[in-house]
């Protein structure tokens, strides 16, 4: 058989396949809920990691829990694996369809069931978006801490998919920490209520397990997440360095003094010029890396711990140091951090976002070696990132029409991935594994280790019907990885298409 | 055949079993690691739940991760259960041994490994005791925040076991948020590194799922704790109430106006009473109840918060508040809090401590019907507890040598813990289920609740080796404990021995 029958063959075979799996769902949904031309099956084909894309055999929107349940029934009937969606903003491509899959979008799960002041609880569908949670209640003077970049977009059940972080985390902590119960349904359509509203919850932390599972153990119906109140007030300290390696000792030094601020981030001068020419932020030019440090608290607590602060960073070597005089000044100081990402796209035709994360210790270090790689490689790197929780989120800039470019970012971003582990860190952060850094999860663990993940999953999933490919390699797949490596050939990408 | 007969046949094969097991043990563990002897086995037939004992087959004591390896070896070859055991402190019997298992002692794993300021960790062996941590890393202004009462005693690998908390756990969380990770050995005899040193880490979150489970996943071999630096200065206040419900409607209240003491414990009259005889700690002995709240901090923040806590108390009705002046007064305040399980135990000839939690908001709610249980049952109850928390330990009185007083007890205990979650709460909160509770996980999960905490038993130890009968029920065992309660017959004890 020719290269090119082969591909038409299979590609009737998906025609075939997409028509029976469809009908089935036909019969179990409305027929609006049902997609499968081309043009409605498109926005589904990548998420916020578009360089790889996948067309789904179909696509649903389940508007209830019985509808959810009626569509893995049809899955587990036709041996069909499921790919659960929120707002596919996600970076690490935990929401990339399957080409033989369902994928399940959560789109009509998107009500506020109850809010609770007294408990300073809320209850809400994982299609909310992040940013609505703190607005619906902001009059009780409340919000939710967790604050990825992309808030305002983003949806509290792909937050738990991912376990989401953002600035605040460090304060604040990660998603897991942030909510106190899921009610999901595992693929044999059991609907199971993990975690309470009490301090602790008996049996096996099934709510950590799920949390940060990236839709391979079970989808999200509900999420109860944790409110606090709205700080009386906040501030920031834009710290200004001659070089990136005294930024981190600064970094070390704040937290090793025993400050939490709520917010500890770093920006590389390649970050901060990007961004000054678009949002203004008012960051210091001149300064190899800029420290921005938010207090919050109490008007007293917040004077103390920003005097505190300026200490440490002056001892540290800083060479300016500013605070925000008012709220307008601290959101402008942040505006700047939170557009750096489109700034960057704006100085180079693509870039590539890292996240890893390390103690804190090995900062400096690690910003040096990046250096080093940066210069080898002959990319631009830019440092943005949530400095105060060693989490990297390094931008490597690149121009995907240059044959080769893409193959040697990604060359260059495994390094800074095994860097990470070589200090005693992880190859995430708040991003999640995906299938974006699969073949690192090789390097992270151990084969008793990967086969314990495998066995976590089989106890959800036995079939391995939710979101296969991801989030876990196979012990093959390592065994392939380990030896392509020890050849020292160019690294293997992952099997998926990319574009 | 007669009952004499089987019961001795029953020992007779247990005494063969004994001597089988204990020479595979002999072929790997030095001779005084192996304990056979009925007077060297008496130290382990109970933890600190002992109204329930069991022999075991043998107990070992292995010395390092080779011998623990080598005695999972033996178990799996011999098909033997294995019941890992800290310093026996815990109150749920999770370290009760199994008649036909090996109890392994990690009474020899005491090192401290290493210490880290400046990354503010520990790296401690499972056998080290939780105050032990706190005191070596005093010199550095460090501690180790979760502070049960036990925690003179109680070892590091039982705290993970249980996830145990304390009076700080408000503030400053569970054992599971204050880990960073754990070096775990599986019943297969695969040595684990879970959890991670930077901010996240990659793969399902394996450090959650073993922290809190008693035993029945992995056996601890290290383990990695977050230090904080000791606060700057902490102060107490200590409010008076005219009953119990005014108590915990100021505890809401504290809660409601968004401040986070590092600790708030409430005492009933009952309980201070029987207090102040053995400490005198200067308790209000008018009062129904009293609050203990504690802010730590720098001076302002906790001048602030204190401040705030009193305005509040006063609010909610309080009849007298007093701050402690000074560090000893602090010391003094809480020393009754301490000593209050020992001082019901001189009041009555025993008591039996329940472990709930529920949400603050149904504090007075579960109070009220307690005491109506209280009468109901004509049983004293004497309320110690993690107010702040929702974390009730009632205290029940009863004398175990009047015939029936024991199972009227687990009737009154049983009714609480149905009540916590009747109101929406859990019936742990920090000792863990063992083998105490686990008829009323029955209560607390559906069937696939508890199926899916089967699967990850499964995902861990398959054949179930690892403390069999402890923390989740079968659903089998769920099925007669329904039925007998339908038919509103006595409750169902644990099928294990009773003293």
């Amino acid at each position: 058989m020719s290269a090119v029958s082969e591909v038409s063959s299979n590609a009737s075979a998906i025609a075939i396949r997409r028509s029976t799996v469809a009908a089935e769902l036909a019969r179990v949904l409305a027929p609006e809920s049902v997609l499968v031309e081309r043009e409605a099956l498109m926005p589904y084909e990548c998420d916020g990691l578009s360089a790889y894309r996948a067309t789904p055999l179909v696509a649903v929107i389940p508007a209830d829990e019985q509808e959810v349940a009626a569509v893995l029934a049809v899955a587990r009937a036709t041996h069909t694996p499921v790919v659960a969606r929120g707002s596919g903003t996600g970076l690490s491509g935990g929401a990339l369809p399957h080409a033989e899959g369902i994928l399940l979008s959560l789109a009509k799960f998107k009500r506020i069931v109850a809010v609770d002041p007294l408990a300073r609880l809320a209850r809400v569908q994982p299609g909310v978006t992040n940013l609505r949670i703190s607005q619906q209640v902001a009059p009780l003077g409340l919000y939710y801490a967790p604050d990825p970049s992309s808030q305002i977009a983003c949806s509290i059940g792909g937050n738990v998919a991912e376990n989401s972080g953002g600035v605040h985390c460090l304060k604040y902590g990660l998603t897991v920490h942030n909510i106190l119960k899921v009610r999901a349904i595992t693929i044999e359509g059991d609907v199971v209520d993990i975690g309470s509203d009490a301090l602790d919850s008996a049996g096996y932390d099934l709510l950590a397990i799920v949390t940060g599972s990236e839709g391979l153990l079970a989808i999200t119906l509900e999420v109860t997440v944790r409110l606090l109140p709205k700080p009386e007030t906040a501030c920031v300290v834009m710290a200004s360095f001659a070089d990136v390696e005294s930024a981190g000792e600064a970094v070390a030094n704040v937290i090793g003094a025993g400050i939490v601020p709520a917010g500890l981030e770093m920006m590389d001068k390649l970050a901060t010029s990007a961004v000054e020419g678009f949002v203004h932020a008012g960051y210091d030019l001149e300064a190899e890396a800029i420290l921005l440090a938010e207090s919050d608290g109490t008007h007293e607590e917040v004077a103390h711990e920003i005097e505190k602060m300026i200490e440490v960073m002056r001892a540290s070597g800083a060479t300016q140091i500013r605070c925000s005089s008012n709220d307008a000044e601290r959101l402008r100081f942040w505006s700047g951090r939170k557009a750096a990402f489109p700034a960057v796209g704006r100085i180079s035709p693509d870039y590539y976002c890292i996240d890893g994360s390390i103690p804190r210790g090995a900062l400096a270090k690690v910003l040096k070696r990046t250096e080093e790689l940066s210069e080898r490689y002959g990319l631009r790197c830019a440092n943005v990132f949530h400095a105060g929780d060693g989490n990297l989120h390094p931008l490597i800039l690149y121009d995907a029409n240059i044959p080769g470019e893409l193959e040697t970012t990604e060359r260059f971003a495994s390094d800074i991935l095994e860097l990470c582990i070589e200090v005693g860190g992880t190859i995430t952060g708040e991003h999640g594994v995906g299938i974006e850094k699969i073949n690192q999860m090789c390097t992270q663990f151990r084969p008793a280790e990967l086969a314990q993940f495998h066995a976590i999953k089989a106890a959800f999933d036995p079939e391995g019907l939710l979101n296969p490919g991801k989030g876990v390699p196979t012990l093959h797949r390592c065994a392939e990885y380990g030896a392509m490596r020890v050849k020292g050939g160019a690294l293997p990408h992952p099997d998926l298409p990319r574009f």
